[in-house]
């Protein structure tokens, strides 16, 4: 039976990623080895993290000659403080806003290296918004933001309104819609979402920001290394790596992050407005502030939980059990699943409507 | 045409695990989806990481009460300064072996966190032996070593001697022979030379040398994290990690590491044999320290470097190419190189010399 990808992550990824990422496990580009076992300074290896390199400054319509790329491991957790090691001074301080567990973490990591400001919280009502109007002091380093949160099925659908470079968490919404990267003194995102498995973590960086924080920062951690290294200092995560160098081949050749916007607003607008007319289910999302990719929401009646869940297994429909901090469901519709999904998931719950309802 | 490879790192990888690796890709343990994009949460995975664990803990015969295994991301360039940051105190001092390339950056990061004695170094020869008599200070925390040096050929086969707990590299002979974890503090190991491919890191942590240092911790840095959430504090590199997991179990299935050991040892004599034999070359470790994992060697007279690479090629052996630290040659046998790889490059040799000799 098919099986649809509802995880928040790890989480779907396209058909011909996964046949062709096979493949390269079997053997890579004609050398007659596995991708598992070729030396990351090998030509055929160069050349793939180059070609990973050039599709997000395209697919993101990045100044090649202000931004670097780098593809690293440790997760966005780990940039939570890498951010604020390179760029945050002792003495200096950051705005941050918070707008659920994600950034809970970003902000408790970054006051390890700096002050934290917390400029503005939707804590009052579970995370279920996105807060508006908010005053960002003049004097901060950066303003830190989580562009889309996976727990709470919120996103921002506007940047936040400020002249200080953005830092933005987008592990759960990257290439799902076009970004001002110009905006941004730094984007990082997990890549298990909606760029590839678990394992790499893209950083862009606006390389002037770099280099004027007073401490000796370990080589690892300094993003300067990286750049310098072309993510090359020590062996990189080479097979995450190429599985997301190949999802972005497969985003542009599907007209790239303008074409992903418009079937990501499409199948949210199936998913949401079920919820919003069949009486069994309701949103935890504010309307204006809802996600695109992970909707969350909840049975009128919570007897209706578990049959629906079982109803959802049934018609293959996997990963939809909410997060423990928000209960009842999460279906999570990053750019690899299929409008086919969606439909099948809305279909489910009509049907729990027309036995329970 | 076969391919034996003999690349440093990533390296070569079991046949049968390398097929299984590719079937998971396509789908992984009955679930219908890739293991590329199930959830860390899942039961399939979880169940996967813990058996991975075990492996571990069967393999080396370590005692579970005591030591912790973790399964992070950064490589050992990464565990250069988290061991440091984690057991060394701001006015505490650790005592390094300076063996090599490895041994130096390990020297250079610890030292961001404390006091650094480098008791000896085998520098003045270009690294080509391991120090043998030297004095430890009774006052440091810690004594690093580097257990096998890929770059220069040379490999402990003795531990220091000494009664204070060891940390040691051992990124390049991690599962090669049987190893006395009992008498480290910690071991750490990046994967893709015997373990996996690259993009995983395991640490084997003694449990009761952490919490004594008198700093606070980024979360994603300290080893605690790490330990209390079984390697899932965040999303962890479940592929490679799943294919580490396959090569333990293929370790396990061929009679685990002092099989290995004893196989090792073999492929090692038929390559030394032939480099001691043949007078178109010479070994550029000491005899005593060679390395089972790492062969370095030159040819007498340069002009035959370029030859000899190019018959390799053609006899499917690549690789071979020295690291330009040491230059000519350097064949990897990994615990995954068979025999016959080995005697097709000692076959090489031998044709160089009906040649050229």
């Amino acid at each position: 039976m098919k099986k649809y990808n509802f995880y928040a992550g790890p989480a779907i990824l396209p058909d011909p990623v996964i046949k062709e990422a096979a493949e390269a496990v079997n053997e890579f580009a004609g050398t007659g080895l596995s991708i598992l076992e070729l030396s990351h300074r090998s030509k055929e290896i160069v050349a793939m993290m180059d070609e990973a390199e050039q599709h997000v400054y395209d697919l993101l319509d990045i100044d090649k000659d202000s931004y670097s790329i780098l593809f690293l491991t440790g997760g966005a957790s780990s940039q939570f403080f890498m951010t604020a090691i390179n760029v945050l001074d002792k003495d200096a301080k950051a705005a941050y806003i918070d707008t659920g567990s994600w950034s809970t973490k970003a902000i408790k990591e970054a006051k390890h290296f700096g002050e934290v400001e917390v400029v503005a919280s939707s804590k009052n009502r579970n995370y279920c918004y996105i807060p508006k109007s908010y005053t960002i002091p003049e004097d901060v380093t950066y303003v830190h933001y989580t562009s889309n949160n996976t727990i709470f099925g919120t996103e921002f659908h506007q940047l936040p309104e400020t002249s200080i470079p953005l830092v933005s968490d987008m592990s759960s919404n990257i290439f799902s819609r076009p970004m001002d990267v110009s905006r941004h003194a730094i984007l990082y995102a997990g890549a298990q979402k909606n760029l590839g498995p678990a394992g790499v973590t893209m950083v862009i960086v606006r390389n002037d920001i770099l280099g004027k924080v007073n401490r000796a920062i370990p080589t690892m951690l300094n993003y300067q290394t990286h750049i310098t290294k072309k993510s090359s200092f020590n062996t990189p995560p080479v097979f995450p790596i190429y599985v997301s160098m190949l999802t972005m081949r497969w985003l542009k050749a599907n007209g790239g992050v303008s074409a992903m916007e418009k079937k990501n607003i499409e199948k949210a607008n199936i998913l949401y407005n079920e919820i919003d007319r069949n009486p069994l289910f309701y949103g935890t999302a504010d309307n204006e502030d809802r996600s695109r990719m992970n909707v969350c929401f909840l049975a009128r009646d919570e007897a209706h939980e578990a049959p629906f869940l079982e109803m959802c297994l049934e018609a293959g429909c996997m990963g939809v059990k909410g997060h423990r901090s928000v209960g009842g469901f999460r279906a999570s519709i990053y750019n690899a699943m299929s409008m086919e999904g969606v439909q099948i998931l809305v279909d489910v719950m009509k049907e729990l409507e027309r036995i329970h309802g």
